[in-house]
């Protein structure tokens, strides 16, 4: 058996060196790197493709699903837009050395506090690997630098990709090791590297849910995640009822399988027999199936009974539970009891009802008259997003280039002693 | 046995539920009731210190050394000191609430981002019982429950004082469990609570290092904290020789048993022969023991050696090791190698040098021409302190009301569908 734990430390100190020196990296240097990244993938599409080619060639012995293997596949059309998204992340400010307070003290000193890179990011991702690139660029360009660990689906892909990184960052005068990829695809190495606190600054897992629990569990560092996207839109009684039923509609059906989905309805009682039957007939010719609460049921009477599981299961597909509450509070119970603090939406025109959902929800975020599916990097002007986390500690909800930054504080003084 | 696991989780869930009050709670209540607790410290002060005479009695016992014992001891003038910070909190501005950032994206949607309270604190400190009241205050008026864990040695004392502020709690409407006392002095009960990640949000541990490294080893929660503190002054060879000293004298000796006092001196080889010889005397005139590298015995040439383990070494008295180094490169990469990622001063007139040692130091704080003795939240303009982290993720530095908050995404909308 390979010694993991050895491998680990090491690649994790090259990645510590590499970091000490990205973080007096310019901006002009890390964005030549994108910009000759995004030509190297426009270039050298045939090794791309060839590399990839391996890969979907070896994707059944791995149990891939035709939608499997269509999502790992890459294609001219697909490189461009890896090359396109390396460039957007070019364009984006950068986030290291940016001074965003500062207070001068009695005494003269001058206490600033400075944006600074997190340090070194272990990445985890499962099979598509534009991820490669794209988790690459947010993280250098925020100063950091980052192990990346792929699906073994994809490895072939991520190799070539990653080759291509590298003679990037070479020839842009950046450490090499700012970008590594594990080349084992054991699973006992993911373990070893989560042992490495004090080399590795934060983990951030993307992909399935036992994947992130069993980083969560196993990591000795702190760790970006969600699990799940257990979203609900609650229609207060003051609510605009055809606004409710576009924003049910768009949050249910516009991409059931993402974690932004909506999976619960909540509905006024005041309001549910006027609301539900349109609002059903609505989901329905959408291709819905409800699972309604007794009283929903009372209303919507060929809807199928939701049980207490309906309403802490992450669908990620064209079911929703439905359930009538009595009050904002009562939706706001059901939300933090049942919901996995990750996005809410409140439709309502009673700007009492909305802040009090507002503050109460214990939610990375909430929409107030708007869909659920805008809890996204981009849609909230972040530019880029490595992930999205439901944890209220460091970052919260979607996570762009400041989200890997920490900071440290700079004293400016001319002699000050105490 | 007691199963402390159960008790624990209950302790945890009242502070969960106390937790989703205070979010709604005004800044005039959390100021109310600091002001109301400040007095009852004030009018109650019989009740209290016959408290503290049970833990001076029993103190002995303990091992509790004549110095520990005075630590432990309440008197008229330190109730008024602790009256006197709870007030002092109640003046600082309220973090809740605050809408630090927004955007308004091209569909219409204003994306903020408010400011909101972690939600359970578990806070784990040592003897002096004026940490209790300043722990809860802090908490608290950051929108937090706490659940305090003092030591067994003051046992009495804090919670005489928890019962007055639980009585301004309830006084002022606001939920009685925010400020819970762990009424058990069982070492296992603090395993059950490190445990109850899902309802506690964060632990802060404020003692010796054996008890943050046990804390930081089983909590399944984030941390605050820092293990030690071997700061660094480095005296450039572009230093102001005389301010150089001062500051030197003054990170060393004014208070040398805390984290942020200097622990090891770092001189550049082209001023060394100048600067040491002055510099020794003053250190020893103020009873400093040094320990020097090779060099350093050459030029003060009765001083002892230092090892390796002095480098690495927090004296917290008066003991100073000595290196001279060729460049500001070899000072960081000493720094970096050898310090705790708390506190470094750099001593230099020249500001290639200055910026390069602030920028690579990877330290919560460097101080550019001042004594290492002002890394403190009061110092920094932060009001209050409840800990100082030397950890990237989520705070670092002095953490002070805001350092306790998270964030959450509200977006308001007007029907906006994806």
């Amino acid at each position: 058996m390979t010694d993991f734990n050895q491998y680990a430390s090491e690649w994790a100190d090259r990645a510590r060196h590499a970091s000490r020196e990205l973080v007096l990296a310019s901006g002009n240097q890390k964005n030549a790197w994108l910009r000759r990244s995004a030509q190297l993938v426009r270039t050298r599409t045939a090794e791309l493709i060839a590399a990839n080619a391996k890969d979907i060639e070896a994707a059944p012995g791995f149990g891939l699903t035709s939608a499997m293997v269509d999502r790992l596949r890459l294609t001219d059309e697909r490189l461009e837009g890896i090359a396109t998204a390396l460039e957007a992340i070019a364009l984006l400010p950068d986030p290291i050395g940016e001074i965003f307070e500062s207070n001068v003290r009695p005494n003269g000193l001058l206490v600033t506090r400075v944006r600074v890179p997190l340090g070194v990011v272990f990445f985890i991702f499962e099979s598509r690997p534009n991820v490669t690139a794209d988790a690459a660029a947010i993280c250098v360009k925020s100063g950091n630098a980052v192990i990346l660990r792929g699906g073994k689906e994809a490895l072939h892909s991520n190799l070539a990709l990653h080759r291509l990184l590298v003679e990037a960052l070479k020839e842009n005068g950046l450490p090499e090791h700012a970008v590594q990829l594990v080349d084992t695809t054991d699973r006992d190495a993911v373990g070893a590297f989560l042992k490495q606190s004090g080399k590795i600054d934060v983990t951030i897992p993307r992909g399935g849910k036992s994947l992130i629990e069993r980083v969560a569990a196993e990591a000795s560092m702190p760790v970006i995640k969600h699990f799940d996207g257990i979203c609900h839109v609650y229609v207060d009684k003051a609510a605009d009822l055809a606004m409710a039923r576009s924003i049910i509609v768009n949050s249910k059906c516009q991409r059931p399988g993402v974690c932004n989905a909506a999976e619960t309805l909540l509905v006024h009682s005041a309001i549910a027999a006027e609301f539900l039957p349109g609002a059903a007939t609505a989901l329905r010719d959408a291709g819905v199936e409800l699972r309604g609460c007794p009283r929903t049921q009372e209303i919507v009477t060929d809807c199928a009974a939701a049980t207490e599981e309906d309403f802490r299961t992450e669908y990620l597909e064209l079911i929703l539970s439905v359930k009538i509450v009595d009050s904002v509070e009562e939706a706001i119970a059901h939300v933090n009891e049942y919901g996995s603090h990750h996005t809410e939406s409140i439709v309502s025109q009673d700007i009492s009802a909305t802040t009090r959902f507002a503050a109460s929800c214990d939610s990375a975020a909430v929409h107030i008259n708007a869909s659920t599916r805008f809890n996204d990097g981009g849609e909230y002007g972040l530019g880029a997003e490595i992930g999205i986390s439901t944890d209220k500690f460091h970052a919260r909800g979607p996570c762009g280039l400041r989200e890997l930054t920490s900071y440290k504080y700079v004293v400016h003084g001319s002699g000050q002693i105490k």
